[in-house]
């Protein structure tokens, strides 16, 4: 049987549990099987109601499903989509949760035969700085976006199921080119936060008398929230998307050191120009609101 | 008449608008009276009942003050003391609220003559990205620290006046060597803004098919808060903390160059520690809570 009703989720971290959680309040309300790796991971989804079953592997998980949607880190999508491959159905569609684009898709068109012209590369921009099934919530993904990345072969069938999941989760869905959507990630997100961790470990190395973190405020607080996230998945993150990542750092470096030849010389009207085109720039955008059932630390 | 009944705020801005809404709340209660070189900052204090009543200048509002509190950019401290300084009475107790102590206090020990002794630096670590009268309110400092950085000959009954004063908006003081402050401070708070305004800088100039801003997640937006901070206060504040601000840089660029090296070599366990190491510290330290009165934008 492969209807729309069956639902089947590859991973229940945050992401994919909080995907779970909103599809099963939704109004298609699917029948959703999940399968993670860890067995603790597992039976807390089943106890917390955020899936309806597990299944002991990603195959078992898929039978049947009309659409999977794996949600593991970018290193391990090609060993998940090479499990899935030989039990998805003839019109089963797949999707990911990839922060990283051009290696999913890389994996996904080496591993998925002929079911790659069904796959959608997808990418919600929601997270926060906690992972893990408890973490996650069905609201995750309200008024977010959430962005597919489908090559000219992508079947425009899948990509359609793939939309009308993610509006049902309440978001906001755009299609963007692979290339472009790995380049400007890596400004927006992936950029960010290695500077935050680095800025972290600046503060950390403080030679100092005193304990530096002792003398924070709002600032610091919310600058570095997301160095509180995973290691694990983010140095896989930087690694998938090192190319953009390094040109992102490049240019950044290339920022810092005009920053501080202008500051050796006291430039102030200088550094107050920049500052406030900065500035002008943060106040025209308007990135989401802050999602009130994750607040940061 | 000189008593703790008197309390003169200069610069009615976010810190010194709140600072007077605060105590005029508080247990003491005096009676405030407030200057600001805007006449329009002036009355909308008056009409919003910031403060009892507002001076034509600096050195009226001084008048017969117990304490008086200096809330001025880092580049206006030294014509503020310069101006007040014959106003003050034999007893008066002077502090500000600069995020700078070093420049400040050359500024007082140069200005203020005769009433140096009873100059307290001091430095609350609240704030926001707003600024203006009109953005301040009284639980601004609640459960927020606030620096005192003494010198030697600083007599210490005008230290416990201000520590006083900020107890009573809620804050909770410390006391700090000046140049221990500048270098913390430098690397807490100075230096995550320019790296902030950097950041909103190297997406703005992205130069590919689509706007990058409209593809920003809660990451971005708590990072960058603070580049809608006030552009002529963060260059007066950057100049203000030169040499400590440039060896933050200079520290800075040297980790970014590390984990080029890192990203480049492919370094994924590397990687994977630096971002480990950062997680720990930021989990185990603990800044103030979110303010729900200042949310982000």
């Amino acid at each position: 049987m492969t209807d729309r009703s069956r639902l089947a989720v590859i991973g229940l971290g945050l992401i994919g549990g909080s995907l779970a959680r909103a599809v099963r309040q939704g109004p298609a309300a699917p029948w959703v099987i999940g399968f993670t790796l860890d067995p603790l991971e597992a039976a807390e989804a089943e106890g917390l109601g955020v899936v309806d079953a597990t299944r002991r592997s990603a195959a078992e998980a898929v039978e049947g499903a009309a659409l999977v949607v794996v949600a593991v880190p970018p290193a391990a999508m090609a060993e998940v989509f090479r499990a899935i491959a030989p039990a998805l159905g003839p019109a089963t569609v797949v999707t990911d949760v990839g922060s990283v684009k051009a290696s999913v898709v890389a994996a996904a068109r080496a591993e998925l035969g002929q079911h790659w012209p069904r796959f959608v590369p997808g990418h919600p921009l929601a997270g926060a700085e906690k992972s893990g099934v408890a973490a996650g919530h069905a609201g995750l993904f309200q008024g977010q976006r959430v962005l597919l990345t489908p090559l000219p072969e992508t079947d425009p069938a899948a990509v359609a199921t793939v939309t009308r999941l993610w509006q049902e989760c309440g978001a906001v869905v755009e299609t963007l080119g692979v290339a472009v959507h790995d380049e400007v990630l890596a400004l927006t997100s992936h950029l960010p936060h290695v500077l935050a961790y680095a800025l972290v470990h600046e503060v950390r190395n403080y030679a100092g008398p005193v304990d530096p973190f002792r003398y924070t405020g709002g600032g610091f607080r919310d600058f570095t929230r997301i160095a509180a996230s995973d290691p694990a998945l983010w140095s896989d993150i930087a690694m998938a998307n090192r190319p953009a990542l390094l040109a992102a750092l490049a240019g950044y470096r290339a920022a810092l050191d005009r920053l501080t030849v202008a500051l050796s010389a006291a430039d102030e009207s200088g550094l107050r120009s920049y500052f406030g085109e900065a500035q002008a720039a943060r106040l025209a955008c308007t990135p989401p609101p802050l999602n009130p059932e994750t607040p940061a630390p």
